[in-house]
């Protein structure tokens, strides 16, 4: 038998920490239903050339599947576990295009795999939490508006350092360069998108190597330092005496975004003309999202517009969406001593035994109390006070249900208050029916 | 690219019946966490070798998994998918025993992937919600009593047609056949097993063919026809005249918990002396769930305890657990007509637009009632009347906020009723505010 043990890059949750994740998950979850999203889940797998085909070295990212009592030539063409929830998301759109309505708003939150080497807070496994909004032909630019409204309403509700989400738009670099006359957008993208590894000099150096003319370089790395928290980028933009049409259209739609962001969530955005958001299917504004202060950490999500990526040659479905990266996010926040539950397990209260002839009594009791929508277990077995309370307390229960002489009494194991109390009327404090989430940092 | 479309035994739920799974799933949760079990999920993937270890030809229902990208030599000992979630659970069990408290009360709801070839309700992936105890060293029976009833408390909450969990325990069988002579348990179990295949009369022939005496395979037979549900299958069995000390321990396990079923959760439970559950990895209780009169269609969940799955050499982690075939179930009752959402969308409340101008008040009242709890998307575009009407009810979205002369007014477009309203106390009735299950039978 192999040896038990983690896998690199496979984490898994102890219950504590695991309630602290399902608090994030419920509070996004919550969040993205009251703005009308609907859940759908995808299959694990789609086939393989769907998913290579989509981004740059995407294949070197793939877990490839088989059944392994299969022949070679059994499967036909290979499936593989996604590598995100946009393709997979892509792809259901198509299928079930007919039976869906458009505007479509979705929420997807699942695991996503990928084999890349892991490395510190780099996961082959996580969950991701997803929404997109996808139209048939054309799609209103106020979703790229919306979209990180929604994503700002559920970070302000979890218990996360303070945050930003760094927004662009694809449109303005690329109408940038094509106004400087840097034609080959895609080669310009790729150095500058550099600049915070090998520092503005290198990516001028790198700039001309590739043909551009020392003041084009410069007039580049001058754009990706630009940056607001309102809509003063554009004259800053201006002033680099760049003119293009679709710089315009750029300049203007990420207008729209931060001026709606200055109304509706202020200081939760930031204009930042360096965001390029990799080198794959976005086609209008990109998103990422940093915890302040701790961008060397790299983004907790992002997102970006699409315009082409649905498409099944008749009709074309753009979309945007913006996904946070949940399990990054937590076990960043968990491990780092910033997060932690009240408890490890739901229970609010331990019905004690005096032995074993009452547990028939106890189920009673504690469905009585689960009734009101308070979380109980009856006790392992009948035992001494002393062991009761330590059972609760090293889970972190924090009421015990005793029978005694003068009828059943609650005990709170932290405060030692014992009172009398009826199965059929009597709760914990609000609070403590379920765990709650603590910050460390506001106790001290 | 390869062709869009479905994948055989890759269910995927439209919107409006993922709500109904989603509800189930709500349900389940809400129903462990009351009962005290803590979540957990494991990664997807175990060692083949870990896997393969377990139950009956488990290997052909592996798929394994690898980097495209990696050599043939780079990975290490194979990896595959979980086919359940008792194996990863052991496993989990182990690695993490240090850290956890016992007896240990988990529920997990994870998918599975099985890579069958894929027939009638048979899916390669699903969804199963599962809950265990486990516990250190021995495992009192109670559990074996308590577990049935909490997922009895579950069923009931859900819109299901009437179920029945039958239970056997493998003491029952083992020590019968030991005390009428027939030592090679695995053997008999495997033939008396197939009874509903191929009919009593079969079994005996192969019984005897097996090296049974007419006696002995008949007595074996009539055992496996005993059933009730209340705990006179003891006298049943009594009856035949076998005694064993095995099967006087079985007898007495599987009369506590018909007892305590008959007290807490009357007519759930049946005693069922036929059920085998497989030849895998139970040691006591076995439980099958059933829709009532529909047994054909095979059990909707089931389990039972497992003394010896999580061993390190040293220490023993006896546990018993039962898991719900939450995919197979919902879309068995989807398919059949038997359940829907009455809408396809979480949103209650569409916010309607005269012009594109007035979105942005239109985000802030959207906001005003989100802050309250209710789900709120805002049109996709300024549009008449009606298109804004025909928009809420191709998704059964109820009501539509429009702005007029005499101020916000909302519209029950099922009613055609529209009054002023005030998006700081306004709210749709309690039953409107989230979508609600329908079993169309009870409209009828």
């Amino acid at each position: 038998m192999s040896k038990i043990g983690p896998m690199s890059g496979f984490p898994e949750f102890l219950p504590a920490d695991r309630i602290v994740e399902q608090h994030f998950l419920d509070v996004i979850r919550e969040t993205f239903e009251l703005h009308g999203f609907a859940s759908i889940e995808t299959r694990a797998v789609e086939p393989v050339e769907r998913l290579s085909n989509q981004g740059e070295d995407a294949d070197k990212e793939i877990y490839g599947v088989r059944r392994l009592a299969a022949g070679a030539d059994d499967e036909g063409p290979g499936i593989g576990l996604h590598f995100d929830l946009t393709v997979p998301f892509a792809r259901y759109v198509l299928e079930h295009a007919g039976k869906l309505s458009f505007p479509f708003r979705r929420y997807q939150i699942q695991k996503v795999w990928r084999g890349e080497r892991p490395q510190e807070g780099r996961y082959r496994e996580f969950t991701q939490a997803d929404i997109d909004v996808v139209d048939s032909g054309t799609l209103p630019n106020h979703y790229e508006v919306e979209l990180p409204l929604v994503i700002a309403d559920a970070l302000r509700k979890l218990p996360v350092p303070e945050f930003v989400i760094k927004v662009n738009n694809r449109k303005i670099p690329e109408g940038f360069y094509r106004g400087l006359g840097l034609d080959d957008v895609a080669t310009v993208l790729r150095i500058v998108d550099k600049i915070d590894k090998i520092g503005p000099e290198k990516v001028v150096e790198r700039l001309i190597e590739s043909g551009a003319t020392d003041k084009q370089a410069k007039l580049a790395v001058q754009l990706a330092d630009i940056s607001s928290t309102d809509t003063s980028f554009v004259e800053k933009v201006r002033a680099l005496g760049v003119e293009h049409e679709t710089l315009d259209e750029g300049l203007e739609q990420l207008s729209e975004v931060m001026a709606a962001a200055e109304e509706h969530a202020p200081g939760l955005l930031m204009a930042d003309l360096r965001i390029a958001r990799g080198l794959d299917y976005y086609t209008g504004a990109v998103y990422e999202i940093y915890l302040v202060g701790q961008e060397s950490f790299g983004s907790v999500g992002g997102g970006g517009r699409y315009d082409a990526l649905a498409s099944d040659g008749k009709t074309t479905y753009p979309g945007v969406g913006i996904s946070i990266g949940i399990s990054r996010l937590v076990h960043r926040l968990v491990s780092q001593g910033l997060l932690k539950s009240t408890r490890s397990t739901p229970t609010a209260v331990l019905v004690a035994l005096n032995n074993e002839a009452e547990r028939s009594d106890a189920l009673r009791t504690a469905a009585a109390l689960r009734a009101r929508g308070i979380p109980v277990e009856v006790a392992p077995a009948a035992a001494k006070f002393g062991k009761q309370i330590k059972f609760a307390d090293r889970r972190g229960i924090p009421f015990v249900w005793f029978t005694t002489e003068n009828g059943p009494e609650v005990k709170d194991i932290r405060s030692g208050e014992q009172v009398p109390a009826d199965p059929a009327t009597w709760s914990p404090p609000a609070h403590d029916v379920r765990p709650s989430i603590e910050t460390p940092q506001e106790n001290s």
